[in-house]
This record gives structure tokens, C-alpha cells and sequence, in this order.
């Protein structure tokens, strides 16, 4: 199948805050070339070189990370709902030197817009330029949150603030994860990670069972915490 | 002085990329508009919240930095001649939500064109929006490098990269500055690189008199940078 429901109003319009400021003719185009794709959890939605092209999220979450030179994970932001994913069309910009990895964290929905279609549009078009930077404002403010994080936050407090920060995604006190993704998450090896969960369970704050973590106490997590909450 | 001298060709012409791509009104705007300005070192640029303006660095050189919570300063990137300080105009994006420091690490002239020519320019052409992107990116990469850094390269091996970029940047052996500049670069404490310093004086890869390093052995602070140098 090529193109959404083109049909009536496109899909795309309440997505895109530019919409009103393409011509029909543009809009038309953006429609017809995009695709509703399903991933389901886990999926590589981009590997970095692929330049697979935009992501609009219609619902579901993904992740972008980094693998360091030494073979790390580690988070720089995460997509949710009404989200724009721009890293997955990096080839778009020529000074972005920094292959960033892009997975689905649950099954997710979303609109691929070709990277060249966007591109073209984005060229002649100055609203769309400029919604493109301010994309890329709010994910390099996002990263130097991360600056700051790494540098000036011990690992309990930035795992404590990810426990909340994954209980209120998830909607519940239960988290179906593996110590190995937290440790993903904050750029920190397995080990590290399931030593601190274990002190977390020694002061009664979570319980862990096999594959899951329990919260158990919202505000000493919240305490611990600290500056590291979002 | 209102504007940089105009008669000829504008002396913004060979800095901005985007030049042949606006109309001569634009030109000659900018060209009214653009402020030379000098700066000597360990001057403040632009505190954050000022909104200044972007500023084209014509020699010299500038240094970009975030405070965190805890108060310590950590080096983002640095700008040299030629390049365009776009985060000095950050009110530009409002979806940029992080301070961003900048200082001249030496005496730097640099024109600097008001944030709303620069904007309404922006607004309204492709070409001077798609640009802003690319020097968005180009800083973006340079941010996400330094993640990469913070957590993975050990800080003996960064600081032995630092020394020989400011080596570089110097172009000599003997460099002028304190162990706070160099921790402000680093994201550490004065304290913590002062003991790494007094470790390389005693491998002799570096001499310490006061207020200067002398770099002794490049090939040494090579071997230890490693995978750190740029």
C-alpha cells in the first residue's frame, strides 16, 4: 500500500504544526508518500546509517540512543505520542555526524515520511525549516539535560528518577524490564545496575521478582531522586 | 557606530553561507544591522538569558558552556574563526530550554547581528533556515560526542586529549591556564585535576610552574588520550 487514506482530511494534518502553511499541492504529496507502519517491541525503526526517514508517532514509544565507541547504550530522549522522530532522516543534515539508533520500546504506530520527500519541502519551504530546527532545539535541550545528568547526578538518584520515570509510562507499579535495559537507559553496565536495585531493595523501596521490578515506595524514591526528576 | 561598513562588498559576505541566496535588501540589512565587536578574554559573550545575538567569529576564539545545578561549568564546544555562535540568539528557538554560556577564551572579534534580523530573515527564507539547521547539527554532534566522552573515557585520558587540543589552539608547547579552566572544561573539580596534572608531571609527559604546563612528551599524552582525541 502506498500513501495514508488520502480521502477528506489527511491523517498528517493534526500532526504536523506547518500543515495550514504548505500549499495543496505539498500537502497532497506528504500524504500520498506516506506510510502507516507498525512496530512491534524491541524493532530497530532505524540503525543510524539507514536514513529510513521521519517518524511521526501516533501512539507507542520509542527510544533514541547512542552506542559509544566502547559498545554502550546509552538514552538520549524518548518519542512518545504526537512525536516527531527527526534522527531516523539524520542524512538530511549533513553536519549531524552521529549515527543515533532508533528502537520501539512497545508496539508503536507511526507515519514514515520518505527522507527525500521531507527534505525537498523543507528546502523551498521556510515554515518547514523552521519547524525542523526547533525539532532539533527541543532534542538537543533534551541531551544537555542528559550533560547534566551524567555528570553532576550519582547513579542511585538518575536510577531512582528512570523507576518513576518508567512507573508513570507504564501506568503501574509493576515494571516489566530487564536490569540490562535500565542499565541502557543510563549509559551503565548490567552489574552496576543490579548491585544499586539490590540496595534499593535493601532500604524496602522496590521488591524484584524475575523480570520485574516492583515500586514499593513512591516518595523514598522521590527523595532519592532528587534534582535527577525531570 | 550603527552597521559594518558597507560600501563594496559587505564584509559578511564571505562568512554566511546563505549570502547569494537573499535578495540585496536582505544584504544590505544585515549589513546595517551587523555590530563589530571586540571581546577580551574571560569576557562574557552572552550570560543565557540575554538573547545578544548570533555572533560570526572573525579571529579568536569562543567557548560555549552550561552551568548545572550543582553550579559547575562544563565545556560544550568551542567556536574559532569562521565559525557562527547561533546559541548566543537561543530566544530565537523557543523549544531550546537550557542556558547556554559563552565566553571569550581570548581576545575575539566577531560581528554580531541583532536576534530579530536574523530571525525574521530566518522566518521567511528556506535558504537562511535550512543553514540555521546545519549549525544546529554541527552543534548538536559536537554535544552528543561529549556524552560519549563523560561516559566512557576515563578522566586522565580526556584531560591528556584536552592539553593537546589546547596545544594545538596555542600553537605552543607552554599553555597558560589554571587547573579551574582546565576542571571548567572538564566537568570536574579543580582539586581532581590538579592530582591527575601532578600524575603526568610524574610519568613526565608534562612540567608544572605556576599559572603554565609545558607539555614534554606529545607522543605520551597521545598514548593516553587514546580514543578520547577528537
Amino acid at each position: 500500500m502506498s500513501g495514508v487514506k488520502a480521502e477528506g482530511v489527511s491523517p498528517l494534518s493534526s500532526y504536523l504544526p506547518f500543515w495550514q502553511k504548505i500549499d495543496a499541492a505539498e500537502q497532497a504529496k506528504l500524504t500520498a508518500s506516506a506510510q502507516k507502519r507498525t512496530f512491534h517491541k524491541g524493532q530497530t525503526v532505524s540503525g543510524g546509517n539507514e536514513c529510513t526517514g521521519l517518524f511521526v508517532v501516533c501512539s507507542g514509544q520509542l527510544r533514541a540512543f547512542i552506542f559509544s565507541e566502547t559498545g554502550k547504550e546509552v538514552t538520549l530522549y524518548r518519542l512518545l505520542s504526537r512525536d516527531i522522530c527527526l534522527m531516523s532522516a539524520s542524512c538530511m543534515l549533513h553536519s549531524l555526524q552521529f549515527d543515533i539508533q532508533i528502537e520501539a520500546l512497545e508496539e508503536t504506530v507511526a507515519y514514515q515520511i520518505p527522507t527525500d520527500i521531507y527534505k525537498s519541502l523543507m528546502e523551498t519551504n521556510a515554515a518547514v525549516a523552521n519547524y525542523t530546527n526547533e525539532l532539533m532545539a527541543s532534542r538537543f535541550s533534551e541531551v544537555l539535560w542528559l550533560v547534566d545528568q551524567v555528570l553532576n547526578h550519582r547513579l542511585d538518584s538518575r536510577l531512582a528518577a528512570l523507576l518513576l520515570e518508567e512507573k508513570d509510562l507504564a501506568g503501574s507499579n509493576t515494571l516489566v524490564c530487564t536490569h540490562e535495559q535500565l542499565g541502557n537507559h543510563l549509559g551503565s553496565a548490567r552489574e552496576v545496575v543490579t548491585r544499586m536495585l539490590r540496595y534499593l531493595q535493601s532500604e524496602q523501596l522496590v521488591r524484584l521478582t524475575r523480570g520485574k521490578i516492583e515500586i514499593l515506595n513512591d516518595e523514598g524514591l522521590k527523595a532519592l531522586a532528587g534534582e535527577s526528576l525531570r
